[in-house]
């Protein structure tokens, strides 16, 4: 059967993740309900990462098989056709190898944070970014956060509910850079921990405004303890950008 | 009476643009309502440039008088407190001398105009750019543009419904550049005509695809006859970005 690699942008304003659930409509379910309809039989969905609800993506990437054989260019505009109205896009599909995971098979994986720092509320960026009225310190925040790079044990800032086997995790990269009004936070790492992204953002943001120094930073991260971290930082700031295999 | 210069954000979707209208809700008539609620009297708005139906902004500017004497500060919360739920945010807010006037001391207005290129419909930027699925030379829109720039009759790029006394404007600046995957317009002048930026986008989408060169948008500049120009570029890929005074 044909392998088709899917990469996705969508707004996860009002869903309830990636994840199908019985609450709410999910993009996996969006995305599996439009391919129902050209491929003819069920379809089962393989992602490079499972979001939390009212999280976005730039460059989500998705793996399924189907029985027929269609165009990829073609599978991209059915796709596209069927997921109206929800503002679910596949803006690329290729043929994958026999041996593609979109899961298993990616070697890493990349977040961007944003955080509207200014006293006016967001009008066109609403429920796209974090809004706080505060300045924050790009500068001490990308600091501070170079003591996350590398391989630790990330407790402080693992979701209680996380399922991985294992707290270690490697973080390939972490920046902080002030764009205009709004302060991105980009991260890069093979694999994260549930709600790691959100966490690190949360503890950034007592640095940013000076509640934090890096020693704290490090005293959290030492602690083990979700505890002693920061607060998680709302879904709705984050953006799934890249999957690389 | 104190005045106040306010800096506006909005998202243009479903309104029908700055001005009041009996028709629906326009920017005008949500920031007012809101004034009239801590003003205690009816306030008038003035601005820089009244918007289409589904034209955005990033830093409008309007000014009003009122008789209370309130900190420009707690206007700005006050105003964006009361325009809820609807997508326009005061970003700035400053007390205003008397001989200031957002429309008549406007010495150069500037707007963007966003144009996305790829097979996949917007999910993210939906309502916020023109989609389309060519490719566009972003180049040879770029040195096409460069023949509007100066003072010229722009009667092939004005609406028909234009109330302006004269066809004559002159354009300071435009630039045509790719950026990712979307093609921004930018330009600049002390005043446009009605559509004038729409439909010289509309021509120039024309060179970036290829059925036009520059000769031919010179010729239908020349020609100054709007049936001769490119269809109008659709309204919610354009933003009004600043004012200067």
């Amino acid at each position: 059967m044909p392998k088709y690699k899917l990469t996705i942008e969508f707004d996860g304003t009002g869903l309830v993740g990636w994840q199908r659930q019985d609450n709410g409509m999910s993009v996996q379910q969006i995305i599996e309900d439009a391919c129902l309809i050209f491929a003819g039989h069920e379809v089962r969905l393989h992602v490079a990462g499972r979001t939390d609800a009212g999280v976005h993506a730039l460059g989500m990437v998705a793996h399924f098989e189907m029985e027929k054989d269609i165009p990829p260019n073609k599978v991209l505009l059915a796709i596209n056709h069927h997921v109206k109205p929800h503002r679910v896009s596949i803006v690329d599909c290729e043929y994958a190898d026999e041996e593609f995971h979109a899961r298993f098979s990616c070697l890493e994986r990349s977040y961007l944070y944003r955080i509207l720092c200014r006293p006016g509320r967001p009008a066109l960026e609403e429920g796209r970014v974090w809004w706080t009225q505060r300045k924050l310190d790009a500068d001490a925040m990308h600091e501070a956060a170079q003591i996350l790079v590398g391989k630790h044990d990330f407790s402080t800032f693992r979701a209680v509910q996380c399922q991985a086997n294992s707290p270690l995790r490697t973080l390939d990269e972490i920046s902080v850079r002030q764009v205009g009004e709004e302060i991105h936070v980009r991260v890069r790492a093979r694999s994260f921990l549930h709600h790691q992204v959100r966490n690190i953002v949360g503890s950034l943001e007592l640095v940013g405004r000076g509640k934090w120094n890096k020693q704290d930073l490090q005293n959290a991260l030492e602690a083990k303890d979700r505890a002693k971290g920061g607060q998680t930082a709302p879904a709705h700031g984050l953006y799934f950008v890249e999957a690389k295999y």
